[in-house]
């Protein structure tokens, strides 16, 4: 093991689309583990949109980063030191934890994964957050009935592509919108969504959506509000349901800038409901969801996409590409080999 | 019994915020009933804001009234000819019935009142469907809970009044909107509103409501929408529930020009909820909202003020009224004085 340790700082608060100067490397000593504590080799690391909010000074669901500390996020890694009885060397385990190369921590701040038979990576995808969070907000918000009209926004992103088959799991038809033909082709042909509408290339998005959605729209799976949500809106059915789980289009705007035609008269005449969640509000129920989810993947009824970019040096880019539509299914950057060739 | 009939029509669809030409009167024949009809002589006539939306040619959440036909909403009559032996003459009775001084229909289009202890006009107003409306709204999808914070638009309307009274009752800090100093007055002194803000004469709503509202806003009961409730929602708290029950400021405006702040993100932000609905929606539990209302009433817990303009002659200036903010609690006409003194 080598006694190298780096970490990725917020050097500065962005102020608009994020740039790679906002994030600056740091060479940091490993300390001695104390008494309970583990440390953890950083294999997998995940980057996130949520993270721009974070990024911001502002309250948001969740504490701003600080300037010039660590970011933090999901991490898969591996037990490379055990001051701990509960882990041993070579354990792969899940974390909160820094962007850093290694993190020395107490053992019960990371869970130590116990299934074997899914790679590793799945874990910071379908396994982890962002399929638990096309679990709960489609089916606990959106409630989808079979024959259904289910539009899913970033459907080719790791939530939205997540949406998009559970809601054929359950029976709905699937109209996904992304951001270029390759991942229009990936939703209809690999993921059996009924249609896939590229917005980018699409004169008109709503003539689009009408015509894929003969039946109005049920539920609306939003990813990104501003102009792609306004089109949608205007398709509601009566009594339609809309996750909001992300609003990525106002992540980079300014405040009040943000403007758009007022919701209340379409959502009153319609009767429905939007009601923003965050993944965490559904805590208690994670196990549920978590072994619904390894049923479905085991049974080969959930396909799902990573994109893994190499080296702890690349994470500034990875994470970059989340605001270019570069990325399909989730954004991964696999920072080490694991040491445990037997693994 | 005159055999003089007379009936409001809509003449043409208004453009914008309606005028008195949308209205015409027409002399009609009383027609000789058919088996199992009644002949409803109309005592009060209800006007409000809801019909501005069936007067447009576009789907609403109820079906559009038609050019050069009568206009219909509730209506509370006294029965002076029956050919059914379920109502007789003197009969006091409520139903949907067109803007007429006499209607002849079925007598199971219209339900008979039981209750004579309370005003005949009431059953128009707190019984009525503004009552169920913001007992629904409220306690259905507000859920108040003691000790949060619920905040009202139109706080001084039908819908209103009741909402921040039930608020009141369930232990909540109630904050009122409405357009008068008088309603203010009326909200606070009479209504035991914790606070009213006059939006027409505060230059600052927004630091007018955050000096209301110190623990933020947990339910706001939206009657209006527009710049009202893009300052109302800047304040929302965590998991807020908003029941959107109408959107006056929108009825009256063309299409696309209604903009505003996107609402997403602060849903998001909070986890809030938006539900729009309608009272039908609960139709079935509508004897459950009745009789708790009028249990409240009677136990002198819920106050409700009508604003009751005299004569047949004066609907079109009571429905126009609604767009003014002249009225006071319910806006009723009375049409006729009961022909049964007993009652």
């Amino acid at each position: 093991m080598s006694d190298h340790n780096q970490q990725i700082l917020l050097a500065r608060r962005p102020e608009d689309v994020p740039t790679e100067d906002i994030f600056e490397f740091r060479d940091i000593p490993i300390n001695e583990l104390e008494e309970e504590q583990v440390l953890v080799k950083t294999l997998y690391l995940s980057v996130d949109p949520y993270m721009r909010g974070r990024m911001n000074a502002g309250k948001s669901y969740v504490e701003p980063y600080a300037v010039n500390e660590p970011i933090s996020g999901a991490i898969i890694g591996e037990i490379v030191e055990s001051r701990s009885k509960e882990l041993k060397v070579g354990d792969k385990v899940q974390g909160f934890l820094y962007w850093q190369l290694y993190n020395g921590v107490n053992a019960s701040a990371v869970r130590k994964l116990e299934n074997t038979s899914v790679p590793l990576s799945a874990y910071l995808s379908v396994l982890g957050m962002t399929g638990l969070t096309a679990y709960f907000g489609l089916l606990d918000i959106g409630q989808p009935k079979e024959g259904e009209t289910v539009v899913v926004s970033a459907a080719a992103g790791a939530v939205g592509s997540i949406v998009g088959q559970i809601a054929k799991i359950k029976g709905a038809r699937v109209v996904g919108i992304a951001g270029t033909d390759e991942k229009i082709a990936y939703l209809e042909n690999d993921l059996g969504f009924d249609k896939g509408i590229n917005y980018k290339t699409t004169t008109d998005l709503q003539k689009a959506l009408e015509e894929a959605c003969p039946d109005g729209v049920d539920i609306y799976f939003d990813n990104v509000g501003g102009t792609i949500s306004d089109a949608v809106l205007s398709l509601l059915n009566d009594f339609a349901r809309i996750p909001l789980c992300g609003a990525i289009s106002s992540y980079n705007s300014k405040g009040n800038e943000d403007l758009g035609p007022r919701m209340q008269p379409k959502l009153l005449k319609t009767r429905s409901l939007i009601k923003g969640f965050i993944v965490s509000d559904y805590r208690e129920r994670f196990d549920e969801g978590h072994q619904e989810l390894a049923d479905w993947l085991s049974q080969g009824k959930l396909k799902y996409e990573e994109t893994i970019t190499d080296g702890f040096e690349n994470v500034p880019q990875a994470f970059l590409n989340l605001f270019t539509g570069k990325n399909l299914g989730k954004q991964l950057v696999k920072v080490s080999d694991p040491s445990n060739r037997d693994r």
